[in-house]
Parts: structure tokens; sequence; C-alpha cells
């Protein structure tokens, strides 16, 4: 394949696409809450949603809009307020913010997909979105910066924005893919997480992204976990407008799996930054599980250990409590037995043996902690029980975790 | 059947139990930390064990004992260290326990089962807990306070003991029940709960016993969570003298029904005290969910919201934040629909409808954050699908897990 290179921008960083971020005071004040992702060129789209039965008006809006419109321009977020539990007012909000962007924006409505996230219950300020709409579509830019203002607008709880891109070389053509997302509570995707958006000007048919992007989430955002609550709004879309001028992508091929590789960069950043940024997280908690008999068995064990409340916690606590991670490994589901299970803590810079043949290994208290005061914690656990493998992402559990959601709602 | 009571004490109520609790400085120093219930009669025995595939060296000592031993005649409990993660020595450890017990009281080895809650990892002090041994079969006695003393012994960070007997009439004889546990972290029993023993003086077959303990423990002790984390060293024992000189229940019918409605009126009130003592815990939070299709969907859909680390935030900050709930009961796996679903808040005093028709309803915040700030929360889910129903009991989640939890070795 060819070679893949970091670039700077989001997802104005592929050929055009526009975004803009603006306040529009739909729950928070000062900040900005609105942020909107256009293509003048029609794009194919897939994407991927939450899998709890009680779904957002907006998750409902766009899963028609993915199944069935033949393209999109655009996708109108907001933050503050999740239009979730919001009944059939909540629906004809989005029928009202699709048919405002479509009039600001001069596309038609059903080319307009919609995302929210915030509290839970609320019914949206549809004066104030509308406003919001037509003031992005005043604002909108191809500028990197331009794309920054919406990484930063569709912000909660995060701490930082989230985006990057990718460029790769397809069919002698550069094509660039750019993503942003947010977190941060209420994160346990179970098809993709809160929010996120990529864009690209690979060609591609729309049958071969969804299975690109279907393919992808099984190892990247469906293996974070912050708190172990899937969300009601989880969306994920891909965007794709075709410009990079490479020969559709229409089947497997090399062509396919480089953009699945890239794909999976963008991917995997986004999840393990958002994992990173967990409500009240100090650390990045990284669980690596190696030698396992299956995939899926190497997925579940890695997903047990970084949803354990009692290891989060310990991790917080700089504390090698490793019993803590071997009883999530046990209750995980997967059989397996313990006197045949490795156990070690790792940073960037070393590794240390914690636990063997059935008992703790004599290592460094001292130099356990170090590991654990790093920002990324990895736990490395070896099954000796086949050749496969699987890396989940979660934070620690902390006071501020706590503080955040005791008084979310004030 | 015949009348319920409630009756003083614990382990010691029934006839011809004799309990001690002594200091032994296993970990803790200047407390109580090693229990002993013994029996001169000997007893039948039903268990039901952790599901983790990682299991505490007592957990599979105690499966064979229940499973092939005669009869049983003493449990030897210590708190500190779980006796798990430690191999071959942790196994050792318990038969040296039993010999000790055995010779010091006068019994078999095989008539002894040993428990153990605390740290994982660390291996056992055997010379001190021989010389505790010693000690509880020197203090042992049938007194009520002897059973309190054995209830003290056991707990880890709980907060206070957890005890209670009752007594009931089958086949004309006086029979009582008397149990104690203790959480109150790494509580989310796939089986039973961390450590419950209790004692009864009904005559009741071996095989009618683990028939009624099995059967019970789908609604008392699986219905509970303090944080998710299922523990390596879960076990639930109850020990059957049958002094009360009833005839032996051997089968399914009114003695045996009778008997059931006792351990569940003991096993639910240990179950509801453990959560309600959850580490950190300020309030016990109770699920009710009525109206379901099946039993099973009821059970799933009220374990899940008091799983939900957000909807415990939400609790412990008295936050109305009934989007979390319906999400939780949206991610439960369970397929409904959520315009027909309606939500309550109630303490014993009030009850106040906030989600229905698929919007939050028109309640009073202030009457809302009352109900939340009582000692035991409900909320009570009506389903309108059916006529089954489920409890499920757990906690708010607060800073004091948190800080118990970052630093619970040092």
């Amino acid at each position: 394949m060819g070679i893949l290179k970091t670039v700077e921008g989001g997802v104005t960083a592929a050929k055009g696409f526009e975004a803009a971020g603006v306040e529009a005071a739909v729950k928070y004040q000062n900040r900005k809450d609105m942020a909107l992702v256009y293509s003048a060129t029609p794009c194919k789209v897939a994407g991927v949603f939450t899998s709890n039965v009680v779904k957002a008006a907006p998750v409902v809006w766009d899963q028609k809009i993915v199944a069935s419109a033949p393209y999109v321009q655009a996708v109108v977020v907001n933050s503050g307020i999740a239009n979730a539990g919001t009944g059939t007012q909540g629906m004809d909000c989005c029928r009202q913010e699709a048919a405002c962007a479509g009039e600001a924006l001069g596309i038609p409505p059903e080319a307009v997909l919609v995302a929210s996230t915030g509290v839970i219950g609320k019914q949206m300020p549809v004066e104030r979105l509308q406003e919001g709409i037509r003031k992005l579509a005043a604002a909108k830019s191809a500028s990197l910066d331009a794309g920054l203002d919406a990484a930063r607008a569709i912000m909660t709880t995060d701490t930082v924005h989230k985006q990057i891109a990718v460029q790769v070389e397809i069919g002698g053509r550069e094509v660039t893919l750019g993503g942003m997302c947010k977190g941060s509570g209420m994160i346990h995707p179970n098809m993709c997480t809160m929010l996120a958006f990529v864009t690209t000007d690979a060609n591609i048919s729309k049958e071969m992204l969804q299975k690109a992007l279907s393919a992808d989430v099984v190892d990247s955002f469906n293996m974070i976990s912050v708190d172990g609550d899937t969300s009601t709004n989880d969306t994920l879309l891909v965007l794709a407008n075709g410009l990079a001028g490479n020969e559709e992508i229409t089947g497997e091929g090399p062509d396919y799996h480089t953009f699945c590789e890239a794909l999976h960069q963008i991917t995997t950043y986004l999840a393990r930054k958002m994992a990173g940024d967990g409500e009240g997280a100090t650390a990045l908690f990284e669980t690596k599980v190696v030698g396992a008999a299956t995939r899926e068995e190497a997925r579940i064990l890695a997903k047990s250990v970084i949803c354990s409340s009692l290891t989060k916690a310990a991790i917080f606590g700089h504390d090698a409590n490793w019993g803590r991670i071997l009883c999530a490994l046990g209750y995980s589901g997967v059989i397996f037995d313990p006197e045949h299970v490795d156990l070690y803590f790792q940073d960037k810079e070393r590794r240390i043996h914690i636990y063997g043949n059935g008992v703790g290994q004599d290592y460094s208290e001292e130099e356990a902690t170090k590991i654990l005061s790093s920002p990324e914690v990895t736990v490395l656990v070896d099954m000796h029980m086949g050749t496969q493998e699987a890396t989940a992402w979660g934070c620690d559990l902390s006071y501020e975790y706590v503080r955040i959601n005791a008084d979310y709602r004030s």
C-alpha cells in the first residue's frame, strides 16, 4: 500500500470540504456550540449508530438518510442538548434543522444530516438552532481553522478537541481523510461512539464505504469505554466526495485495503483520544490482550479490564492492584486457566512482569508506581492460548468523574 | 404458611449454632478479623459460589466440600486477605486452616469450610491464622453477642455489620434461620455475593437445601451490584442442623415453600443491606421494574439501571436525571418502545411521575430532589408489556468510592 502520512487539520483537510463552528446559545453561553461540515460536491455516506433501543431523534433521522438518500452534502451538529427523550417534538426539530440548512446552503433537506449531544430529555430551542444554522452557512470555509472551530463546537465535557487527518496514495492519486469527534461521558459505544465525523475525498462506492466503516468500528470505537453507558446518540458518519479523482473503489482489492488502513488510522486515533479524555480522566488506560484463542475472546477480555470500576480506581491511585485485573479477566465470560496467564504493566519506556504461574511476581512496587503515573498506562495480558490479539482503551476513574456527573444538569 | 417473624440475632439465633469473632492480625490491626460459625450437631450444607473463572482458594476448597462431604460443622472466615491469586500455596493454606480447626474443634477437617475476603494476590500468614483459629475455638458461644462478633469480624470496607434472624413454624415446630454477610466493593454477584452465611435448625435434605438456595439467589444476591465487578471470592453458604425437629423436608410442598419464604426474607434483607452499604454509598438505590413481558427481562432491565455509573453519580448528586435511567434501560439488551414506558421516583412517602409518552413529565424538581435525598431511593419502571416484575438494589457512586479504591492496598 501507499505510504500513510499524517497531515494538518481535521474535517476540512480533504479536498472540497468546508466547515464552521459558531455560538448559538443552544444551552451553553459564550462558547461555540454548533458545527457544520459541508461539501459542495455530493457525497457518498456511511454511518454506524447506537445500539441503544432508546435512540435520540437525530439518530433516527440520520439512519433514514444514510439508508435511503442518494447523496448528502451537510452535517449540522449541536452540543448542549441531546434531542433524546423528546418524542415527536424532537423529530420535528430534526426536520426543521434540515429544512433550514437546506435553504441556507441551497441543497435538498434530504442531503442534511443532523447530530446532537448533551443532556437528555430537554426540548430543543428550534429558533436558536435555525439562527445558528444561518450563521454556520455564512461562516463556512475550507480552511483548517474552520475545521478546528467545528471540532471545538461539538465538545461537551471534553477537555480537548479531537481531530486528525491522513494522506495516502490510492490508484496514483493523493487521497485525504480527516476526522473529528467528541466524548466524553456515556461512552461505551456498541456500534460507534458519541459523535464522530470523517470526511474524505476518496472515490469509493457507498456499499464499500459502509463495509469499510462497519468492519472498522469493531476494533476502534467499539473497543473503548469511559463508563459503560452506551449513549442514546452515538453516531459515526463518513462522507466521501470523490474529489481525489482515484478510480472508484467498488470491491475488495489493494485500493480498498489502503483506504481501510487510512480509515483505521483516523478512527483509532480518535477513539484513543476519546478514551484518554474521558470524563475526569487523568490517564489513558490501555489493555492489550495477546495469545488469545480467538479474536473475539481477545476483545472481550481486553474490554472487561478497561471497564472494571475497581481497576480504573486503582489506576487513578497509581496502585499496582493486579488482582483486580485478573478478577476482571475472570468474570469476562471467557474460559481460561488463571495459572497460565501472564500480566505485565508497561509504558513507553519499560515493562514489568507482575503476575504469572498463578501468583504475583517479585516486581519493584516503585517501578510499578512509575508506570502507573504515566499519562498512558498499558496492561499487557498474555493468555498463552493462541495467536489472536486485541486492544481496548479506557481511562481511570477519578473524583472528577463523580463531580462532573453528580451535577451535570445544573 | 406459618407466620414469619423477625427475631434478635444472626448466625447464632438458630438452635445449636455457636460463633465467635477474634483479633488475629491477618492484615488489620486492633480489630476482629477472624470469625467462626460452628454446630456440634452435623449440618447439611448448600452453597453457591462466584462464577468468576479466577476463583480464590477457599472457593475451590468449599466447592469440593459442599459437593462431596457428608456433613459439615464449621466455617472459618478471615477478612483482610482474600487468598486469591495465591496458587498452590493458597490451597495449602486452606488445608492447614481446616486441619487446625478440625483439631481445635474435635471434628474432621472435611467438616470445615473456609472463606476469605480482602486484597487479592497476597499470601496468607498461616501461623497467625492457626493462632486465630485456636482463639476462635476457645471463644465460641451460642450467645447472640457471639454472632454479632462474627458479623463484625468479617467486615472489610463495610461501615456496618449485617445480620438478621427470622422464625417460622414448619410442621408444627418453630424453625429459626439466621444470617450474616459482608460487602462492600467488588460486588456484582453472579452466583451469590462476597461472603454470606445462613444457619438454620430446620430439618431439610441436602438436595432440597441446595435447591432452595439456588432458586433464591436469582432474586436476592444476584440482583445487587455495587460496582459491576464480580469477585473471585463470592461465597454463600447455608448450614442446616435439623435441631428444630420438624419432619425432614425432602420434596416440594407447603413446608418447603415456607422454608423458602423464610430463606428469602433473610437473603433479601442481607442483599439490600449490602447494596446500601456499598463502598462510599450515601443511599440505597432500588429499581423496581413492573409490567415486563418476562421475569428475566424484568431482572435485566432493573439491573441495567442500578449498574449505570452515570445514573449512580446522578443519585449521589440528588439530580433527577431520568435521561440516564431511560438510557440504561435502552442498552440493557431488552427490546422495547421508549414511547410506552413510564418512569417514577419514589420514597416511603411520595411518588412522582417523571417520564411518560416519550417525554419528560411536568414534575416538581423540588419534590424530586427531596426523594433523591432519601437514604433509600426507588425508581419505578412500568414497561406496559406484561405482568412480570423484578427488583434490583445498588447504591450511588460517590467521591468516597473512588477514594477507597484508589488506595485500598495502602
